[in-house]
């Protein structure tokens, strides 16, 4: 996969050198690369931004540099386009699913107070991280490349600790424990050291569910749950009256 | 306001010395420090995960390297040790602001596949930045301090642009334009070059009302609408038929 992010600060994209990121571009399975649109400004002096029509507070980003520096690419017709704004469609797991099949991602990351408008009728898509206000676009484009590279096949080593994570089966996970057995007075589950399969995926299948009501009950689909799990439902109740 | 974070990789938060948390440590609003809580592990080796008990792919980490390094910090009462996981709360603008009175946030970042269970009694708040799943905690630790400095008093500016900032008011942002007045065949809306301000302010709310409208109906606490924005909302609905 290849992906462009159009910047002020490149070198803010340091993280993507790290961990997993960096595994991906070793394995060549993600070709990453940041293009500072700065050097698109329409002076000498570099400036990108100018004051917004009609007044207001701040400044706006112009729409010249970030669409030569996006024309400079030279995209395919196929190359998703995104833009990071509060006005986007809210980034989930299933958009990282999607994108994670694509050849080609642009991100255009805001910065400042805004942006010109027309910028927008140059994207393919709007996405917005959350319903919180950043600073600029160039930590939530970390976060969507991060969570959308580690769904490409080969980028994380073993394919069975994708399957059990949160959300992809729209369960919490269940409660996991490690050495030691004991920790200042907390104790591994007696279930977890018993060595009997059926009974720790019992125990775990259970836990997870518990979980998931108490925490996220909108991840439940209600009409779907198995005899056994509406059992335990049941149960769940009563512990919490 | 000081924020203290455990982790893996403290180079990975290279973006906390950028721009607006750059300006923040600069102007003594903001003590940044990151804590790697490798040099806490239970051998020389530098082991700080192990296989999980009952078994299962993938590593846990444990919990004596991220609580022995958490009590290194001497924590006072009245710090908010804050948890990255996907059983927590979502984070959402109100909790940035909730966390921006507090003199002292402390973040445990995750990585792998998970942690210890037991990790969780010694936190404070548990918090999750959106239903997807990342590699580890560092970039959403990045994206929660960022929302969360830029609100204490003096981090921005120009205080006018924080209010007008789409959420804090609840409505997304007006479009917005800049120069140059015409953008490959498009042109900045008339009304915001007339230089009549109450025209442009009632064009920038009824803009406002209109692209939340569109995109976020659920940000509209239709209730609290008066007349004019009533009359508005049918005036979208007809345009839509």
């Amino acid at each position: 996969m290849k992906v462009d992010v159009l910047t002020l600060f490149p070198e803010m994209f340091a993280p993507m050198n790290h961990s997993l990121m960096r595994q991906a571009q070793e394995k060549g399975l993600l070709d990453f690369q940041t293009h500072d649109f700065r050097q698109f400004s329409v002076n000498k002096h570099g400036h990108v931004d100018d004051y917004p029509y009609g007044g207001g507070a701040g400044m706006l980003l112009r729409p010249e540099p970030i669409i030569n520096c996006l024309e400079s690419l030279k995209l395919s017709d196929h190359a998703r386009i995104i833009l990071l704004d509060p006005i986007g469609t809210p980034f989930t797991q299933e958009k990282a699913e999607s994108w994670a099949t694509e050849d080609h991602l642009v991100f255009i990351c805001g910065h400042y107070e805004g942006f010109d408008e027309r910028i927008r009728s140059f994207v393919t898509e709007q996405v917005s991280l959350g319903d919180f206000i950043l600073t600029n676009g160039e930590l939530p484009t970390m976060v969507m490349v991060d969570a959308t590279v580690r769904l490409i096949p080969d980028v994380v080593g073993n394919s069975a600790s994708i399957v059990h994570e949160s959300f992809q089966d729209k369960l919490l996970e269940y409660p996991q424990y490690t050495r030691p057995s004991e920790f200042r007075g907390m104790s591994v589950p007696e279930v977890l050291l018993s060595g009997h399969h059926a009974n720790i995926e019992r125990w775990q299948h259970r836990e997870s569910l518990r979980r998931t009501y108490k925490y996220r009950p909108d991840l439940i689909d209600f009409e779907k749950l198995n005899d056994q799990e509406k059992e335990w439902l049941k149960e769940f109740q009563l512990d919490q009256e």
